[in-house]
């Protein structure tokens, strides 16, 4: 008997529960006029991969293309190629990782490795914590697999030890399994706060007792602006986390190679999950990126990135503070692309967003960075992409809407509220 | 409290239930060895990538990176490349497919695009049908989702009707949903078979009368010896079939580049399952194989792989020919990377896996091709990527070894059964 749809989808009663979560953000509209080139846009986590040495990697591609061209262009190993492994190991020996180029996996962006870590680990109802707020991407992805998503206060030093106990004790109160303590510890996306050692040993030590997996992911941690490069949770526990690593940021978000450090039972199921999901990673930007990191300077590369993003955030912070009315607050990232913004009572960002989209600035509201309609007051301003003067501009029309939203509040009061606003799923502008 | 694990892995009792049906094959071990030299291997689905104008590739690369590079190594959309999508309406226009850009979504591989339809399509329980045998990778997505995978008969024209509406009735009758009809109609992997017009159009009736999406597969299609084209089963209709198309075996496997044609409503949500499971496609790879679209002689390349794989094609059947013992049976497929042999009873293709090993020769099992344990006496036999004199040599070691096991078997009787020998997940090797 045929089943009867809707004649805008024929397949409408034919879809997974899962795919009921899926939703697409009511914000991405607004995000496609932001991308007009009239608009600062400080939504977008691009990073300034402009300021690459194209024509050297030029030169390196086509080399590698010509010498192992047969290879780069073949099927490869679903746990990634070898030599790359081994390259991995040197890249993480800055953030204190001693691992065996075995227990890596090297993934389609880490957030191919968020997705297979949660397909491997989450039923549906399983619990995972979450920053509030947290990676959107990742929120989308948890979502995606039906988790009870539950986010856990920060402070000033990043995820709260006291809040993510009640947190545990609460869901183990209520009979729930709790798989994932998913935190982003350096350089935060969005919330631009980095934990300390001692805070990073305190949740390391919560995880451990409680007997939860610790989900690092790392994107940034090389992009701290004094040069100094925050020690990872994963160098002081081989059992309890799996670490979670990028070029996206290092290297170029366009390549997708990201990796997982797991112990090696976990390891060993995402490589068997990788292959069910794509096969393997792409040989080609395996080899490229390989070659990239044997030829060329890539510390060099890594050390005037964090020049250009820490001006950058110089320039952010310098508008910010001589442009914003009283009463917002921001964060001051050490590293990273991102700030938190906080504006004054009664604003609301979500309410927002269209009129600073009018006025040619765009950013992502708080909402987007929860799974529970909290952070309406918030947004994330990214410093990656625009240069400094470009920052600027934005950054005084922004603080224009926002002068302006607090004088028509002063004269008729709030309006109700807008819409959720919620990201369900990570366009790649919000990365 | 904190959960006990093993010594071996301390979070086994923390994996998801889906993990569970993901298992490393017993054959992996096997296929280690088989990559030896000195092995012949007809077991890998690997493409002869070496034949690609590897200069003129790594000049177009070369030049894609210093004129596009800024773009070319950034985040895209989730959807994919705007131009490629375009461009991928010319390379389906050959199988009579009429589309819009918007209809297409670029996938990393044709294995993400199976991974994303049926993660937002099946629940754990839900049917899928598929042909006996079937494509090991997508079987192992089916299981990996928990789908109740059954396997419909072929007859020489492929997926055979009246099969297929029992398995339907069945699997109605029993109150079970059935959300998907897999099918690879032309040049089948593992089976080298092909449907005819009158076939593909009985199945299509089939499915629309019965209400079910169909997942055409379509790898191979443009790989077809005589130089025709068969038409996709979805150039007869637009709502009821999800088109995947690849450029893996048409340009190389290490881009990591194929697409799905899907429904308007069903695109939009593969789009929202792709950018959480991975933000979006490699512009690296889209931008080089959109470049290589446009500034390479691509149809002729195509005639060359289809000219090299059908002299490889003859050198395996000639070889089997003369060489093959009595009672041995395969299929002679008119494009594509493989034959399908099934062996003389009582003889068992997993069992005697070992013994071809020792000789020098690799193939997979039938086994792998199924969920259920059938395909003993058959083994998929590949000649896309060893030369022809050494498909030839292959052969002769493998007539000796089926030779010796009919000769043990004569004297001493079969043996027991062996390991089931199942490929739980797709090996690279075995795409």
């Amino acid at each position: 008997m045929a089943q009867v749809g809707s004649r805008l989808d024929p397949w409408v009663h034919s879809y997974a529960a899962r795919t009921g979560g899926m939703t697409a953000s009511e914000i991405r509209a607004l995000f496609a006029v932001a991308a007009r080139p009239e608009v600062v846009s400080l939504a977008g986590g691009m990073p300034y991969v402009n300021a690459l040495p194209l024509d050297a990697i030029a030169d390196t591609v086509a080399r590698l293309i010509r010498e192992q061209g047969a290879s780069a262009l073949q099927y490869g190993s679903g746990q990634g190629l070898p030599q790359l492994r081994e390259q991995i190991l040197d890249v993480m020996a800055p953030v204190g990782i001693h691992a065996h180029a075995d227990d890596v996996v090297v993934t389609m962006g880490s957030q191919q490795a968020i997705d297979l870590v949660v397909r491997i680990f989450c039923d549906p109802g399983d619990v995972v914590l979450v920053e509030a707020p947290s990676y959107v991407g990742a929120l989308g992805v948890f979502r995606s697999y039906q988790c009870d998503v539950r986010h856990v206060a920060m402070d000033e030093q990043g995820l709260d030890p006291n809040a993510l106990r009640t947190a545990i004790a609460d869901a183990r109160g209520a009979g729930k399994p709790i798989k994932l303590i998913y935190t982003i510890p350096s350089f935060h996306n969005p919330a631009g706060i980095t934990q300390g050692p001692a805070r990073r040993r305190e949740l390391l030590e919560i995880a451990q007792s409680a007997g939860i997996l610790l989900l690092e992911d790392d994107p940034y941690g090389l992009l701290g602006f004094d040069g100094t490069v925050p020690q990872a949770i994963r160098s002081e526990d081989a059992d309890g986390v799996v670490y979670l690593g990028s070029f996206s940021k290092t290297i170029a978000s366009g390549l997708r190679v990201g990796w997982a450090v797991a112990p090696h039972a976990v390891r060993e199921k995402l490589v068997l999950a990788a292959e069910a999901s794509v096969l393997c990673p792409s040989h080609f930007s395996q080899y490229a990126v390989s070659a990239y990191l044997s030829e060329q300077p890539w510390m060099e590369q890594v050390a005037a990135f964090r020049e250009l993003y820490r001006e950058r955030r110089d320039a952010l912070l310098a508008g910010m503070e001589s442009a914003f009315p009283k009463g917002t607050h921001w964060t001051v990232p050490q590293g990273g692309f991102y700030s938190w913004v906080t504006l004054p009572e009664p604003l609301d960002a979500t309410a927002m967003l269209p009129r600073a989209v009018s006025a040619l600035v765009a950013y992502v509201p708080g909402t987007g960075f929860y799974v529970d309609g909290q952070g309406r007051r918030s947004m994330r301003l990214s410093y990656c992409f625009p240069d400094p003067e470009r920052i600027q501009e934005g950054v005084r029309r922004l603080a224009s809407v926002i002068s302006a939203e607090l004088d028509t509040l002063a004269t008729f009061g709030p309006a109700g509220p807008a819409g959720s606003g919620s990201t369900s799923s990570p366009s790649p502008d919000l990365a």
